[in-house]
């Protein structure tokens, strides 16, 4: 099998990783000169940590190559993966391009974290093969993908599309309705905005939040999420009870929660000082190593959990089902 | 060393819990004929838990005993812990029986999620001894806590109860400006509300959410918090131009993000069904036991990749410094 990499970014670098290191050949294309150097340090990462995670189990690594033409890289290629900045007019263009080449079910998907589907479809000719399929950084770890649908996406691709990224040893999600950011960029925004204005008003500094976040909730969203463990919080009362009680406090007058933000230059500043003192001793590698150690290391731990009928430890700590 | 724990409902057992299984002796000030039962249910879970993490540097628990009066609780006692339900007039109220037995430098912590501490100690003679401590369920395992004084909480008060919190495992996080909810509390009501409207608007379910979160930023934030993991996605270009190129985004017609979605019957009634659904083939007890499993599996992890200077490691996995 072999997938073609259309942008090779952070976003795109993860998903050439977890390909080849699940036995995929991967073509790259990206003008950028300093992908090769880029992609082969991201490699070394990911095998180390991917390793560390499932070994023995690991297929064979495929082999990586790149491509001088969107041409060359999408012929042939069982998958495509589209991994641009976040500009629409950019993206549909490179997606005509690839229009073309692209063989007859083969599934194109977007790294999109912000258009829905049916808006970068739009007058292309691709359009039934095209699907949204969203990952979280580091890629080649982080098992989520978001995959979304346009109105003219052809069911059986999707479908295809979802065995695919489960034989990547993800956990795609798939969501049915089409929005603007789908489910985890508005999640997230919500929070970053409300987090900005901790930072703004002074109330917090960004390790004080980091703190708070990892020590406390975060722990919890790792292995739950939101909804079950508020379940357990309301009790043997019920999650309706639980939500009879907690309804009124949405109405509570913290105004900032539902203010935007204005990101100005003196807010910049200070949030980029405060990161500075609390992480600026380790370079960005360093740091990457921690976090893939730290996750590789969470995983492990949720599969030697793995209680019950395995339903909060997942299908992606197995890369062979 | 001593602890009164006034109020017993889920809050206040997790306190009991968490002195009684540092060494602390603790009596449990609650009318409710049924806490005796529960708080035995939640130390079985919350011994289990913390054997599986600490063992064996556990140090032998306190004793246990149930007070009359509100007197007998706190007479003696090194630490007075509340843990009334919300409501400002009645945390008040036993704020006030409870000054008259306070030793002159006992910490009287408040666990509220919502009130700012010098709201709370308006008029009250124990002023000066008030702080709030807010911690996070299931408190005898998770590590954090917000401290908050008020305008007029002693200095030496707050900082001996930061050392008595780390003493009992916690990782405690100063809040050096009041507000309403103080930080963590602020940050989920941000996405709580974001995901009320994802369900109301039918764009996912609860258990898509969830999974969403729990094998995609849930896992993130587990280990680094909200602005570590950013610095990493901005790479060695830095935070300063992150943000820049970020900022832009908050500014996009979300509109969702910034209204307050109505709690009605038939909004309450799509997420309980939704939610028992997903998790109501297991009682709470089950899932209590899960998330402890999980949370112990966590947190011995993170202490498995203790990097570097140990700075995202924490303190909080040796109870003993």
């Amino acid at each position: 099998m072999r997938a073609a990499i259309i942008g090779a970014g952070v976003i795109g670098r993860g998903w050439a990783c977890r390909f080849l290191l699940h036995g995929w050949d991967v073509v790259v294309y990206d003008q950028d000169p300093a992908t090769p150097g880029q992609l082969n340090k991201t490699l070394q990462q990911a095998t180390q940590a991917l390793h560390a995670l499932y070994a023995p189990s690991l297929p064979g690594s495929g082999t990586l190559s790149y491509a001088e033409s969107i041409a060359t890289a999408v012929i042939g290629a069982d998958w495509v993966q589209e991994s641009l900045p976040e500009s629409i007019e950019l993206k549909q263009a490179v997606l005509r391009d690839i229009a073309p080449y692209l063989g007859q079910d083969v599934p194109l998907a977007s790294s999109t974290s912000g258009y829905k589907p049916t808006a970068l479809a739009a007058g292309l000719e691709c359009a039934p093969q095209l699907l949204v399929c969203h990952p979280f950084n580091p890629v080649y770890l982080l098992p989520a993908v978001e995959v979304v649908g346009s109105e003219s996406t052809r069911a059986d691709v999707l479908t295809d599309a979802m065995t695919v990224l489960r034989h990547l040893g993800m956990f795609p999600v798939e969501v049915r309705r089409e929005i603007d950011a789908h489910v985890a960029d508005r999640l997230l925004e919500a929070l970053w905005r409300e987090a900005l204005w901790l930072i703004k008003d002074g109330v917090a500094t960004t390790e004080e939040i980091d703190d708070i976040m990892r020590h406390g909730f975060g722990l919890r969203w790792a292995q739950m999420g939101l909804f079950e463990t508020y379940r357990i919080g309301g009790g043997e009362a019920g999650m309706h009870h639980f939500l009879e009680q907690f309804g009124p406090a949405l109405a509570w007058p913290w105004s900032k929660l539902t203010d935007v933000p204005v990101m100005d230059a003196a807010l910049i500043d200070k949030i980029a000082r405060q990161s500075d003192a609390q992480s600026g001793h380790l370079s960005i590698s360093e740091l990457e190593q921690q976090r893939d150690e730290n996750l590789v290391a969470l995983m492990r731990a949720l599969r030697s959990t793995n209680q019950g009928a395995g339903r909060l430890i997942n299908d992606y700590l197995d890369p062979r089902l």
